[in-house]
């Protein structure tokens, strides 16, 4: 049973839901577009799926729904935006210009978002850069529920790192994953269901490879791909943290005291722009990228994010469908 | 059967070696100290051994042995260093006092070495930056043996990644990793010695998993950690191939026309300025790293770059031990 919803009508829901709940204008039309883009793409647990866990936090009253960011220049690369303990979709958008003129005029440049609650996937932000004909980067901490390569106990978040290249005429090169073998929905949800883990999804709190859901979430998840993944997660603590001056994962759960509420961290993002390292080149820079995804896509082979962009095309031509059961427990949220 | 040699024992070995075979002196010293490292911390298929391919590829005439490199200020936040078809890593020193100084004054900085001929691992590169107090990330594409995820023909390279972060009073944090499952050289190994590999290391020449060696050399590597690490080798490939304007790995093989030389290639290195980012909290930035660090050496789980440390350690107080037999196959090309 589905209800078919154009995406201005989930727009609106969304921007609804949120204002009712005490989110300012401006966080809900931030939050609000990039529900809307996740439902468009059919990413569901990112679309208006996340209004009812986005009421719960607010509920819970960590995170301020009036924040107001601030932007700092920091230096001739570096902008940085402090998120006032709002949510960091807002942050993101108000430090964008920045930074892409940063970029523009350095070659790359950095946004520091600084205590953040975390929203949503990372690939609207790199694909808002790509947008604006740069390659983007994104990544952030989030609660320790990771152990490291090696070890039993939690030290990283899920960890996730977004990449997005320009195309020309086209949808970016897109990637957004998370460190962890997996996400931590993913574990919850075979938990609900009774249903065993693969053996590389976590480990139990003695430290031994558990396929039991509710023993894994008593442990901890471990990263994807052995020590690379577990590296990787090492780094971007290093720097969406550390770098930044903001929390570990490790800090942000202290942080939270058993809440359960958003992760409240720091977010690091990239710019580069290939009009500056390419110069004369550029046309030639970016037709060299093109061949290497005609390689990919020739043999058969998918980029990452083509399941999201033909269902973005699906969804701008027909609107979304959307389970009703779901969307009476998001309009009960606005009673 | 070993032979104990001093530290500058082995630096002054390879310098003859490579000054014999006719690369100029700046080249050699800067190749003859990156050796000399590896020997150091006993990564055995980077030391004294890499002289044998190292002669082998300078009589193969692709490697210009004199090229001196030269260095350009691209914009505030790149310098560009044009290898001019020698070795990268005189070409990573040319340009390492204006990437140092430019992260320094903007925050962070990049640096595209073009038309070099890998040589050796990263991670005395990214080293070399953590020694200045930033942070460093590097990458390079080599040359196609790699299949993307879902696919059966090589576009990757293995395409390492290598990350640094100065830590007070010890060594970094240092991984350096392929993006490929496992290291070429590890397959041929196994082939010369008629064993089977592990099934995900590679596929065959028709894109089915394979065991046999031999088979896996005809067909592709595979990427470590599925669709993640094969996203991870294509942003390697846009980053260090595309955006600097040099060749991505499928085009490096072709260059290489089925001669069996070192990989030609661009790598970008990026470092970050703790200092520019942090301000006032940079020495809470760096303990909130030694935080993280204690949490995942405290449970017994090794930091990346462990080994290769105590190796440092044990060489730095009493030098090496090499294999008697390489090191008569090596002294033989200085006659």
């Amino acid at each position: 049973m589905t209800e078919r919803l154009s995406l201005s009508a989930v727009h609106d829901l969304a921007l609804n839901v949120l204002t009712h709940h005490g989110l300012s204008e401006a966080h809900a039309e931030a939050i609000a577009q990039v529900i809307t883009c996740a439902q468009r793409d059919e990413c569901h647990s990112h679309g208006v799926y996340r209004l009812l866990g986005c009421v719960r936090s607010l509920r819970q009253g960590k995170v301020d729904p009036l924040a107001v960011p601030s932007v700092r220049h920091l230096s001739a690369g570096v902008v940085e935006v402090d998120a006032h303990y709002g949510y960091s979709l807002l942050s993101f958008q108000a430090g964008l210009p920045l930074l892409v003129d940063k970029a523009r005029s350095q070659g790359l440049a950095a946004m520091a978002i600084k205590r953040c609650f975390h929203f949503s996937a990372l690939w609207p932000e790199v694909e808002a850069i790509a947008a604006a004909g740069l390659v983007g980067i994104a990544m952030n901490p989030s609660h320790s529920w990771v152990a490291p390569e090696g070890g039993s106990k939690p030290v990283f978040g899920t960890n996730p790192l977004a990449f997005a290249w320009p195309r020309p005429g086209g949808n970016p090169f897109v990637f957004d994953f998370a460190t962890s073998a997996i996400a931590r929905g993913d574990i919850e949800l075979h938990a609900r269901q009774g249903l065993e883990i693969p053996a590389h999804w976590a480990i139990d709190a003695d430290g031994q490879p558990t396929t039991d859901a509710n023993a894994a979430l008593k442990g901890a998840m471990q990263t994807f791909g052995g020590h690379k993944g577990s590296a990787l997660a090492a780094m971007i603590e290093l720097l969406a943290g550390a770098l930044i001056g903001d929390l570990t994962s490790a800090e942000s759960m202290a942080f939270d005291g058993g809440v359960g509420a958003a992760p409240c961290h720091g977010e690091l993002v990239l710019a580069f722009d290939p009009k500056v390292f390419l110069g004369e080149e550029y046309e030639q820079g970016l037709q060299r990228a093109e061949g290497m995804f005609e390689a990919i896509t020739g043999q058969g082979a998918r980029l990452p994010s083509q399941r999201r962009f033909e269902a973005r095309a699906r969804s701008l031509k027909s609107g979304v469908e959307i389970p009703k059961a779901l969307l009476e427990d998001i309009r009960a949220l606005l009673d």
